[in-house]
């Protein structure tokens, strides 16, 4: 079998190895032998990282590479509906969706993501479309990068019709978990919704993934719900509230209760760090045992401009907001766009170990806290061993 | 005269322009003729912006380049008084002061700030040893960067004996301004504090610049002082307020009274968006009239681990944490890290524009708002027309 050798990688522990690809997989890890090897790739002394998770973005709804589409203020402050129907309208005039997915599918590898969980609309007015042409896409990346779909109900589901079917049908078609939206404030019925949910959950074997924007004490009534059915259902571990912004303006006293249930129940929270308004307490839910990971939510869509793909500037800003100052809060930052989310997504072989898949990222910084703080843009990409990215653009 | 000529360069109108620059300055700004030009620099429909304005940051305090120095948290919560002895331990253990400056200067050139202010700490223990070597360093990079020095009483005034004197002849020895530290939480003493900011100021024709953490209706007092005192000195448009966080944690109301007084004193405010706590409220200020501009402050020193010296990025974070989304708030928050940066320190010749110095930054977007949202790190700088930095990494 053809082996790479990769030298004098620096590992998160700061040890200077070389490393052997075989197979897609690492076969050694040994201290660096200081000797030159024909053939190998001198990584100099570079960090090597497992390539970054991805565990949250919207690649059916994006305009990145598309033309600029300024973003449109909803009449009377936000308004999940009005945003709705923006997106919507935008859609029409944008380039085609695979082309836009392509695009930011591109961005996010470049950046070193090379496991990811994508959102993908689905409701009465779109269909299946969004989903097949999503699905389409994913099969042209396989070589490049691993995602998982979630069939997501952008128009909530009781609140649209036909959209129950439309999910089952999601599922069947290849969408690996099930959505949701706003069980109580979009489809003012929390049972209802998440009778929904959990049922076809149950009955296609799919995990969920549920957008949680509800603020204050209806958010945390909403995700006691979904605890309680997780638990029920013996679901622990295959369970995601996305955004969950209630964990972030309830009491210490509720959040150090709710954390606690949260962690028994296995349930993981995703928060891309917004910047303007509470978001769940990094630290306290992961001191909890709450697993806590992230991922670039919108990247120039109608929701919002931001987003640039990058996990790593994401972990940034997750300190940044948190008030992560010293190095073991800097490598939580870290651990929330990678070991975090390999965990969540189930991601077989992560890590930089024998056995594991050479999925990884080398970039100059002398550890990980540097890396988080710095955020260096010059990075190289390797997908089982193979350089697929360096600075910031894909291989030919 | 020499002359260069810079073809299609897209100004922040969307416009495609050739500019001649002559004698350091714009000689000629005219639509772009299309026409290839001998000699001349093809900037292919790049953004032209002028250099951003670095408007707050700690030349000698940072360890950027240095060793990496772990951030040390305080015994019990925040403590001024403990994080300055921290900074006191750590600088006896760092590269000598005039290295690190160079450091950080040259990553602020590299990214694109052409003009800085920088506060210098001023003390009993340090007495003008700061000062004197920050002043070697400004003359070094005299050709490279505009820079204002503000004589920062880092151990407070009344706190620590003989500051007084040592910033009067800090003034004396060429700092622009005389700095400030919470007079209130410090000094334990407004006035007498304000008493000496204020006489010196007026004795030495320096302007202030005062460093004001203190929180909620505390803090808002102090800025009343401060405003209060800048009218009957008659110094509008000379006086700063940088942090300022009472202005991100008062009422509405005392907020929209607060704005109209600071905006008639002329007094600007300075904000670095900090991550995890309220900072004062850009678009309230702006819309008020009051001039906000925005620095790095610390880069990777005693106080915490980041920043990046890159003005476009903090124009980034102040929009992300502002929640502007709109295109007009994005240029608000660019505004803020250039123009309103220029006002604050009286640069002459700021702008892309005939008669301007031709100071400036080319970079891969389409406009000011693309800009703020993507910060590309690929760009060219420009001082007085020659190339000083490429792709982030100062010219040879």
């Amino acid at each position: 079998m053809n082996q790479t050798h990769f030298l004098n990688a620096r590992l998160a522990d700061g040890s200077l190895c070389d490393l052997t690809v075989a197979g897609g997989r690492f076969s050694a890890v040994a201290p660096a032998a200081n000797a030159p090897l024909t053939g190998a790739i001198d990584l100099a002394g570079q960090l090597v990282l497992p390539a970054f998770v991805e565990g949250h973005i919207h690649l059916d709804t994006s305009f990145y590479g598309d033309v600029w589409r300024p973003h449109i203020p909803c009449t009377n402050g936000f308004d999940v509906r009005e945003r709705v129907a923006f997106q919507m309208r935008n859609l029409e005039q944008a380039a085609p969706m695979a082309e836009r997915a392509r695009n930011q599918l591109e961005l996010c590898v470049a950046h070193g993501s090379l496991a990811m969980r994508s959102h993908v609309m689905v409701d009465a007015a779109v269909g299946l479309k969004h989903v097949e042409t999503i699905l389409g896409v994913r099969e042209k990346y396989r070589d490049l990068i691993d995602i998982q779909l979630v069939a997501f109900p952008q128009s909530g589901i009781l609140s649209s019709p036909g959209t129950a079917e439309l999910l089952d049908e999601a599922l069947k078609l290849g969408c690996d978990l099930i959505g949701g939206l706003d069980p109580a404030s979009f489809d003012r019925d929390v049972n209802g919704d998440l009778d929904v949910v959990f049922g076809l959950a149950e009955k296609r074997g799919a995990g969920i993934d549920i957008h949680l924007h509800d603020r204050g004490t209806l958010g945390l009534f909403e995700i006691e719900e979904i605890v309680a059915r997780t638990i029920a259902s013996g679901m622990q571990g295959k369970v995601v509230v996305s955004h969950a912004y209630g964990l972030g303006d309830i009491s210490a006293e509720a959040l150090a209760g709710a954390a606690e249930r949260i962690a028994a129940a296995g349930v993981a929270i995703m928060t891309n760090a917004p910047g303007d308004h509470p978001f769940p307490p990094v630290a306290a839910l992961r001191k909890a045992g709450v697993t806590v990971f992230a991922g670039s939510d919108n990247i120039r869509d109608s929701w919002w401009p931001y987003g640039d793909g990058d996990m790593l500037n994401r972990a940034n800003m997750i300190g940044y907001r948190s008030g992560f100052y010293e190095d073991w809060e800097l490598e939580a930052a870290y651990d929330v766009v990678s070991h975090a989310g390999a965990k969540v997504l189930g991601l077989e072989g992560y890590g930089i170990a024998v056995g594991a898949k050479a999925d990884f990222v080398a970039l100059r910084a002398g550890h990980v806290p540097e890396a988080v703080v710095a955020v260096p843009k010059e990075r190289t990409v390797y997908r089982a061993g193979r350089e697929v990215a360096r600075g910031g653009k894909l291989a030919a």
